[in-house]
């Protein structure tokens, strides 16, 4: 259960009187997320998502929020932030920075169809175009400097082969730069979890609080590998060949995107093997672990690694 | 039927790669309206509004398309407009200022509830109070100066007892002035045909063009001479409290704009009834007329001047 703070109806009726979002009819407690508190927050004028957040600082949040509220600007499908009568999208409520967005519709779905991968594919091509106006900068805290900082933490603890298999990814992307492809912002965590679809259209992309600066085929890649995956972490096809086409049909990829895709794949696994490894291995003491499966990315890297055919 | 400009899809496939709102499923004119050209734009994304300004031009548009967008990012039910990727919300179609807006739901509704008026009343007040952080400026172009240069055009032409009327009623205005009254972004035209209603919620304030800085109360007594009148230009005193009420559970009125609600009222009136008898004498030429009946805002003001209860 994702709340760390407790809020109250009590807490929430001088805080709402600071917004223009009408009455408190219905507040309660949302369980996804595992970082931040969130709540259902049901007023006279609509549903809203109200975000504590129990990691970020204030003045981190700006780069996200007014990145969510731009892309909502320009009609893409994301939580709109909900600015308060001082027009600021951040305020605070039991110590902690705030944010109320607007609800987005739809629900997180496990087993996605091809038409599904298609339109989430779509948005995310229309989502970096969308972002080229963005003032805001932010470099990837999860990068090749992240990944080459904190594996040689992690070989110790691991078996042989993993930690051969861990070396050899971090080489191979060492041989590799990408600082030639386009670049803009990414969301970098599109996951299943962070997308809500409405029936087969995308309600929107949520949790935003990855997002950065990086390579925009990099971001495709990250969504490939969870959308189009099997359990088994090899890649359905049909999954594969409708997200790259919804993609393609707003922003074809490039001759050097291409070249590099099956390397972008890959370091894209790698980016979440290494967070998932550092989870598993390392967690941080008292806390609830959320790990998850570090192996999924190994076999998705290990599939990735033996395939001709990549759909692009 | 207000296409004044006619768009094709042909037209509208170029200027769509504009935005990132997916692609045209349907393009349909709309009949409402009478300044502008309007369609109902559906695309792969949702639904939108696209306008297309026959009379104002570009450089006037920030005004009222930037306080659509602060109030939208506020929760205040209104069409947020959509930014084009060059982050602009004023674009240009077959030689027009051209704004894509989202579509509110719901509809307009002739003869409103009072649990509707009350809805209605409570927006508003929110509408007023999100708006007082809008840095826009925009003076009342209908306001006294202009009633005053307006009216003398028209004495002639009126019959006797109606042209008697009007000048008492201006005689009235020029003893009062509003300007210690709480100011600020107001409508100015809020009609019922202005207000999309979502069953017995507010879907959306539109039209806009005619918002400005003026007295607040001004505006709720514009409100109320539409919401709760009734055809004979009588208060429906049922509707009428629960508007105030409405108002009133957001911001409560002064007793200095208790003490100058009377004569608001008719100075509210007076502003519809100088327009409809300026467009009923003086039609423009050439010029299909919409004009409405001036006989109905006389009609309202009589009501008033006989009134002892105002329910404020």
């Amino acid at each position: 259960m994702s709340v760390f703070t407790t809020v109250t109806v009590e807490d929430l009726g001088p805080f709402l009187k600071r917004y223009s979002i009408g009455s408190l009819l219905e507040l309660k407690g949302i369980a996804a997320g595992i970082t931040n508190t969130n709540y259902f927050v049901t007023t006279t004028h609509g549903r809203y998502v109200l975000t504590l957040f129990e990691t970020l600082a204030a003045d981190e949040l700006p780069f996200y929020v007014n990145l969510m509220a731009h892309l909502a600007h320009h009609g893409i499908a994301v939580a709109a932030p909900i600015a308060n009568l001082e027009d600021q999208y951040v305020d605070e409520l039991n110590g902690r920075p705030t944010l109320l967005v607007q609800c987005v519709p739809g629900t997180v779905v496990d087993e996605p169809s091809a038409l599904q991968c298609a339109e989430v594919g779509e948005m995310l091509a229309q989502m970096h175009l969308a972002a080229r106006s963005y003032q805001g900068q932010m470099p990837n805290p999860r990068g090749p400097k992240w990944w080459n900082a904190t594996a040689p933490q992690l070989f110790e603890l691991m078996g042989t082969d993993e930690a051969e298999q861990l070396r050899s990814e971090l080489a191979l992307q060492a041989e590799h730069c990408f600082d030639h492809l386009p670049q803009g912002v990414i969301h970098a965590d599109l996951f299943r979890d962070n997308v809500l679809l409405n029936g087969d259209h995308v309600g929107g992309f949520i949790d935003f609080y990855y997002a950065c600066n990086d390579v925009l085929a990099y971001d495709l890649a990250i969504t490939l590998n969870d959308w189009c995956v099997t359990e088994s972490g090899d890649i359905d096809s049909l999954r594969a060949k409708a997200l790259l086409h919804g993609y393609q049909t707003v922003r074809p990829l490039g001759l050097d995107e291409i070249a590099a895709w099956p390397v972008l794949l890959r370091a894209a696994a790698l980016r979440f093997w290494v967070s998932r490894l550092y989870d598993f291995y390392k967690p941080a003491a008292g806390e609830i672990t959320y790990a998850k499966d570090p192996g999924h990315c190994q076999r998705v890297i290990s599939a990735h690694a033996q395939r001709q055919d990549f759909y692009v």
